[in-house]
């Protein structure tokens, strides 16, 4: 259990920044300034800023997306966090050759089991209330940044604070074979194209198994066969592939799925398997 | 016809990005990150990720109206690309001292046209449907990010794909001299803030020729002369000018033009030059 | 009087993007390539381009709010700019180990103001509708990012204009004590979570004396206490704070105080102290 701490592998400066803090105000800019105010020769990347107000999970599904693309030694500094200034836990971790920061509110999660052995510290948090000192509601700029930028210069993960096992962890969706050839999942994401994102994944489907005789439900609605591209269909005709992440994932060429009867984050998407 | 390879000049590292991703997801997110995982002292720079889904002229003009303001040996990666997935050819191109990576369905052909002997060569496309392979639906992460980072690392042009002279050109909007001092155009895009962008451009209309008395007529419409800033016309207001980009332009004063009647893209502009 | 110019200190090569272009259209992405191109080891960092259009007040306030988490050698190129091409005149100056470009409309004076001593200079302006000069629209691109480009390659202040004193400062809102523990203010800004910022601050309401015994009345509403976090009330309740940056602040737990009665930009607000 006495795992070595990561040693500080290479620190490209590579510090993603996702939140919900959108791009009409100042707070993505701010955090951005704090990096490179605190390491002269970070690179700030935007990863995403408009994960909707307060939504964990999206914050959650869209981490545990995106982080593998990253170069070694990222510091992903991720903010999602409506309890912010109350006592939830701040924290950091190494998993997967990278690094993360957040609350600790199940944001990192997703990302942390995918890594696999995540090594977590919890964060010292600034006292609430202080006269001139950190603020209780921008953690981002006064807490996460600074620590986002003190691992992208190559602070020890253990300089940041004590090892903890607790972290939260965010359920998982509804992803399960109920018999042979017969699976039951639910929509994870609605994305901007209005394409329902699914919890079913290739590797639970059993990829060589799905094809032309593969049957999808949504609700009343039965899609025939698997698609490759989003162009298969005739215009407003509903498909169903398998999308760039993985996922199962049910779109309407030229529209928005998310507008179908039943559609909807949680909606339950039954899968007869047939290649 | 043997023109020589363009050799590789001074790249700077500069990757700039075109998509209709919008900021709401992780796409344009990932795309940044292939590019530095690839080429760890890249810069992605943001052009653009606004482009209204699969608005492949908006991206063309769009292009067009920014690849000359970028630093030479820039990388352009432009990704609007609604036949994703389909038999669709993916091109690199080099001209005008910058490089162009992006479907070929018309995206880059507006800017490869003003830069000027361009030379294009056809990208390998992953296989449909290969287990564990790229996307077939996220090729800006799977084709173009990665090529538009090799250019970036300085890779010739040659080694990304055998050359093809039958890229997809867009063809060009209705802008005509249809008499003496009478000119035809369309509006080809409206701006975030209303404003109608016409095809008709000071060159084609001669500069010197168009002031006070010249006449725009839009449907029923007619603006009398042309003005030097939006701020000519009271407010509420109707102005034509010739904006940034040398284009006539019209717009209201503290108001969208494309509220106007008759107003929108596609939206037949005439005008009668009078200085 | 005859204050020394500020010697170029160090110039990190930051130049932090204020602007009302939104993220839909080309004109964000022209300015990055202009710094880019004058400037190749320029780092061009988004504070924010979501400013309303034309919305001075707020641009002033946005920066007022982010200016001072930069690094020092920052250069700030601010572009909200409903006059441009008008003879409004055009500034940059140097405060608090800061530059700043932008247009002498005031929304740089907030920033300047704080910041304290500023040194001030006017650029000179293109000649209007000069054949192929400078655009009479797009002064983001064809003066201020050149100028900010000059400041971060380590130009000196003077080098780019004549000193002025007569700059344009915006007034600044109401914000006084009416009697001993009353205090009257103003909405300044709506954020994008639907939460009023206050003119008053902390540091006028006195931290020390404001708390549980407070009264903060916005229209016919009284809300009691001041809380440290937006979660202090229950699900859809009102809370006072302060804010990050040190403003009263009224918000709605989960949902937005700006569609209160009575709620928006110059609703009057007042407090009745009590710790």
């Amino acid at each position: 259990m006495a795992r070595r701490l990561p040693t500080p592998g290479p620190r490209p400066g590579v510090v993603a920044l996702l939140t919900d803090f959108g791009q009409e105000g100042h707070h993505a800019g701010v955090v951005r300034a704090v990096v490179l105010r605190a390491n002269p020769s970070a690179r700030p990347v935007d990863l995403c800023h408009g994960i909707p107000a307060g939504d964990i999970a999206l914050g959650a599904w869209t981490l545990r997306w995106s982080w593998r693309w990253f170069p070694p030694g990222t510091v992903h500094c991720a903010v999602v966090d409506p309890g912010v200034g109350t006592p939830r836990r701040a924290i950091a971790a190494a998993a997967g050759g990278q690094f993360f920061v957040g609350p600790d509110n199940g944001l990192l999660s997703y990302a942390l089991a995918d890594a696999g052995r995540p090594i977590v510290v919890a964060l010292p948090l600034p006292a609430a209330g202080g006269g001139g000192g950190p603020s209780a509601t921008f953690h981002g700029r006064d807490v996460f940044a600074p620590a986002a930028a003190r691992l992208s210069l190559g602070a020890p993960l253990e300089s940041l604070g004590g090892r903890i096992a607790d972290w939260v962890r965010l359920g998982e969706p509804i992803a399960r074979r109920c018999a042979p050839g017969e699976f039951e999942g639910e929509v994870v994401a609605v994305d901007r194209w209005g394409n329902l994102v699914t919890s079913l994944t290739a590797g639970l489907l059993g990829r060589e198994r799905i094809g032309a005789g593969t049957r999808v439900r949504l609700g009343r609605r039965v899609i025939r066969g698997i698609s490759h591209t989003y162009a298969s269909a005739p215009l407003g005709g509903v498909v169903a592939l398998i999308n760039s992440s993985g996922h199962l994932e049910i779109a309407v060429n030229g529209g928005r799925a998310a507008d179908l009867p039943g559609a909807g984050r949680g909606a339950i998407v039954r899968v007869l398997a047939g290649a």
